[in-house]
């Protein structure tokens, strides 16, 4: 049983409690004795736990990826927080709640699933009908494409949040399509349907939100490039150039080099899918900061955006 | 009677025809006798012509700004066409089509503002619906508005631009917001419509669409900062801190320093404005692109963007 | 009484002494009962400080900007110093002694500002006199320019700084305009006096030096320009050209769009100014730096210049 | 028969002689007539070719990529060299020798190919000797593999030109391995081989260099990531590890975000592959660039490295 | 005699006069026969000579260096002016007035030398006296510093330019630092005397101003950190941590790595230095290209600092 | 007696054990008593030391630069751990371990060197001989060539750093250049033996390694043109352009301007010189790195090249 979540932790407080044991090191100090290093985590955040006694006889109780009780202090090491472990062993899986440890999506995954697939069946161009129902008859790929998270943060990223991520690009496309002409919707649509799909292998998410050695070699766009070209092999007469095309809005929808794209985007469609899945995250984030410590008028400082932003009254007039 | 266009010209072709006169500068050669250095316009570009011969006389009967009768001849000097002007003298504006000079929008700019005077009378903030109320009753200001270009480039812009954009981004405004919950949209449309008003006076488009000094030295950042603070005054008991989140949005909206702007965005409603009047600008020149040259697969390498845009089958089956 | 200063504090510390509240936040741990985080300031520095018990009754007995005293103990979290509040209650101003919470310039403003006066009363263009006048006849904003801080940093900032820096700036001006000709001198004076006056209204520095949120969302170089339009406006005949020079120098004095001007300077005036100014900074935070920790050969690092300074010596020999 | 190549045409000269039409545009003047915009290539270089007279007839009797005979005169348009076309006819392939159009190495591609399989098939891994044999026995592939350039301008790359790169890449990669321990000689090795393979889909080259719209739209990068997924399915049992190392190499052997790598190498292989890749390249520009204009002491401007090389005395004295 | 300057060549125009030839290259064309590339100097420019007749034969009568009388006809190749030479032949020096080829600074350099060794007389630093008098006995030294320009363009540079912008670098700095306390001031005027002196090295001067092999691949910073350890070596007991101070502000004067400094200035003196450098080139740039047409309100565009300079009304009303 | 090491340190340990005392600064409090700040160094890292009592007193006792023997508690301090002292003394020379406080290169100082002499002698350009004959019968300088750290941090450097990457460097050139023609051999060996030549006086490494003053102002590149320059003065005819060659590696090696370099490679042999250090340099680092911690499949992140390594399944394979 969960009794106390890491973001709660304070120094010198006992500690008592099951968290996942993300890495698990065993190492030798230089007077000979062997002690563990530990990442244990829970859906709060992550902290480092140090077995200094009994190393050895410990290590044999549990693996890495297995939830642990663990039993000792929280205590400051050259500033930052960690647990110095007294005892630490395995504990069954059916004694935890999962979601102590992996945070859900507040949305239900199969509604959002079913919005998302009839959005796609509506489109008109076949090649492009065929190639998303090569995707939703692919159990296995529907069945991550639900779960997947679309970060690794903990605190900004959870179970479904991919989905929960595309549902939302693909709907504000429809809106912002209906502002212009000549834009070719469906493979947009596709575009946005795709374009972070190679998430589900660039993360683990089994027990926490984790890179895989995939994930951090080639990447998602590297690796939804080779999923899309196994599901266009399957489809008779696929056409090679609208093939092209859907491969370039996945491999350059970043947006320019420094974000990892390896090509910048050279269609009028791609450029949007661009703009429009940057919107749609950028407008997440900042929200979600925004909703944290609502008392203050300037929320705390966004390294990634490299600024505070403004609250003002609190918001409370708006919507 | 405008017989050639400047995009028309032909190394060694003989040329007689009205141009607008953007500058004339008188200057000396080393022996000791008067040239003059012209800038000559239409609304198909621009081309410098010289004057060798009787310079001095010839000056006497025109000056800056007037529409002129050139006969010379067109010639490359040191690689770029110039016209080498035998006789040049003043025509009455009321021999001229101003529409040869400088092109005008396709829509109807009263029709397209009563669009955006109906959108934006549409908010519900009382304060921000007397800031646009006081805009609306001005009327040189909605002259200008109505007939500003929304750049300087003869070939991307053109009367009637600014109000073409500043209307489709309010369109486009309305959609997205329809897909976040949260918005200030009152804030926003305000931001939309005024975010580049102070091009009215960042360019003069009399005759040509030119920087004025203010454009230069000030830039219409900070000159619409200047004009909304001045209808604000005018306002009784305009919230200070509404005044100020409006001129956020403008200083902010082009989204970084490099681009010129004082203040990085720092509210949810600056940081869309951000993106979508740049998504709006980008659809628009690249659709332009487009439309140039439609018998290849490739548009022409776009300087500013630092690539070319796939056309591929020319865009036949789209829309 | 001011009893223990923010720099003095050391880990495990009582603490009894009088801090300016500069922030208080409620919040509400998980397990359900408030909290408060308090940011405490005095001259030396400033700490957060937490209220772990009777944090709803606390919080009742003071306000945000209050002078507090404060009982306690220091002690690091997650690596930084911050106070656990034991209690916390508001002491009347009558009991504190300002300078222990705000310091002020070694000069005396009075004399700064009639030096300046005096400088800027030499000038021979009358537009320019009479702008400078109106300044000058400005009771409010002659109290606030006085009072006024040229920066944030509570070690490198203090009260007259703004005063102390422009007066400098001016001295400076006047010498080295001596080295060459065909400076509008009275334009560079104007711009010196005007260049940084918008941090007036930047920065509040009634208790504290904080940003306000005009200084974070508008910033000092758009705040001036409005106030120089104001004084302008009230200039019978102020010609229109010179108007836009003065305030192309204050929108361009920070020299380039990476440090927030949106206009890059176009005038040898504006560029001397940007030259000047930055010059003026740098020797001042140079020699304070060199100031400190006087017995080494090097500073500590200086992490706006990504370097140490070298002090050699101690400059003993030096002046 | 080809009687003058782009490189010799002179401002003025009659132009009648045999080139490779790589672009046929027709456009249509304001005054009504169609015209006909051609790029004209051969070995030497490529040059514009215009005709206005008859466009729309001579346009029947060719198209892009034919080999024509162009008989018109040089002449200069805004700065550069173009030809007045007034005839244009197809001539049968078999009437050009080919080498006129598309240079070759100067070494045998079979020896080059036997010397490069001989290396490869020293390699001691057996799943990276499964990999190289199902190219090697891929007669499609090395037929490319064999006659692709390394690169687009007609100056500096020709036919051969990758064999000839990867083979004096893999032999680098041989001596340099002997001076460090600890190398993963066989990985290093393929990914040598596999770097700048999907070059012989990003060119077509069949007749002249160009790019191909997908390598424009993917790159050789992603384009040799897919090739070598497609073989490693067909060898049983490959290591899934093994596959990923293989990949990442190709998609970051660039070495950096701005050069167009998705991914950093993130391996000592991938690493050393980068460096050495880069290294082998300079080299050769570097001494093509020395080689031409032997006679004076500096070469000319070097654009892509931003100098020029110093030749001292001709290297005569070397090697 | 000199009959015309480069900078009067016009399309077409004959020419018979006078140049420095600073290029002579010999080459040959695809047909056998030889020719020559020149390039041909006077004070007004450069322009390209070509000889495609009797090349062979004219090559023996001149050699590069020499004046040469050149004959031919001015003519547009690739967008560019060049002159087809039909004749050149060597002219004697005593034939041609110097001056036409290298303009020289309006300010007598001795005049200017005495002034400047003044200054640096009036110091009080035994050691630094010592220093500057190494220099000032040293003939060959002196007679270079008082000759050599300041920059290698023909336009902006000039026969004693180097002296004329150290002179008015000392008394700038004269002139600030009585504004500030602290600073070492004959530390800080040796700096500025020596700061650029090795650009009597890094370009030569003699008929036209051209880099050196040296100054290209070593560079007048670290030429001259070598001439002053050359000095130094020569004065006994010249304290060590003295002569580390001096080169330092010759190797850090340019202020950042990208302009070429390999150390930052780390001294509050190199720091001034860097500054008033930079300032008193920025005056001196920018008033030369305002007194350039003086009829408009904008300079052209100044391609190094990426913008034009506002005139207004031509600066009538200034100094 | 060394008893305890720094890396070994944890918070509130006793600690009584022997420094190399790096720093002694002497303080005050603003309650007017005396405190030290040292910096206690061995071979393991680097800890501040804070005498709070007796502070003047036991200044007396010992000096900047002596072993120490210091009493005292390891504690937390602003998240950093430091050493509270009691006591400190000056302890003997004789009485440590001198490797305690700087470790060595695994290789023999006197089998590098020999190796690298050999190496060296093995040339044919009789001037480049007698260059490196001078350095190796300079004693001076080769006693300190032989000991000399590669670089400043404790970590990744140590005595004979330098000599072990200056050999490896010329093993790597001789086995690179087999794979080019046109190669200045003994040009780019030279390069390799005196490019980081000047570390001997960038840093101090008689008890710790620091970096000397001037190396921070000049640096090493500077410092050992300055030493070859005084080595080819004592050579008789040594050749003009040589000396300018082979300075010009030294200054470029870094290759940008960026890393310090003042000009850029411009020479084949400079631009090959600049990769293999730079390659061999990263090979050591990343294997380094790959050393520690072997246990898990990634290394900890490296700040300088902003990624982890991937070391999968620990490389046993290999090698």
């Amino acid at each position: 049983m969960k009794l106390i979540f890491v973001s709660d932790l304070r120094e010198n407080q006992p500690v008592d409690s099951v968290f996942m044991c993300a890495a698990k090191n065993q190492g030798v100090t230089k007077s000979g004795s062997g002690y563990l290093t530990l990442k244990l985590l829970d859906r709060s955040g992550e902290i480092e736990g140090r077995v200094w006694d009994r190393a050895n006889d410990l290590a044999r109780g549990f693996e890495k990826s297995d939830y642990v009780r663990v039993r000792g202090q929280a205590t400051l090491y050259q500033g930052r927080l960690q647990i110095r472990v007294h005892d630490v062993a395995r504990v069954n899986d059916t004694e935890v709640a999962a979601e102590d440890f992996l945070p859900k999506s507040p949305h239900d995954p199969e509604a959002m699933a079913a919005e998302l697939t009839a959005i796609l069946r509506g489109m008109k161009n076949p090649h492009l009908l065929a190639l998303v129902e090569a995707f939703f008859t692919d159990d296995d790929f529907m069945d991550l494409f639900k779960r997947a998270p679309a970060g690794k943060s903990i605190h900004h990223a959870y179970l479904g949040g991919l989905l929960e991520h595309t549902l939302s690009l693909l709907k504000l496309i429809l809106k912002v399509v209906e502002n212009y002409r000549g834009i070719d919707v469906d493979l947009l649509l596709v575009g946005g349907f795709l374009h972070d799909m190679g998430k589900i292998y660039e993360f683990s998410y089994d027990r926490a939100v984790e890179y895989t050695d995939g994930g951090q070699l080639l990447g998602h766009l590297v690796m939804e490039v080779e999923k899309v070209s196994e599901k266009i092999r399957s489809i008779p007469d696929f056409p090679a150039e609208l093939a092209m095309l859907v491969k370039h809005m996945l491999v350059s929808h970043h947006g320019s080099y420094e974000f990892g794209s390896p090509k910048l985007p050279q269609t009028v469609e791609a450029m949007i899918l661009h703009y429009l899945d940057d919107l749609d995250g950028k407008i997440q984030s900042i929200q979600f900061l925004m909703g944290k410590e609502p008392g203050s008028r300037w929320t705390s400082f966004h390294r990634a955006y490299g600024r505070s932003f403004f609250r003002g009254d609190g918001g409370e007039k708006k919507d």
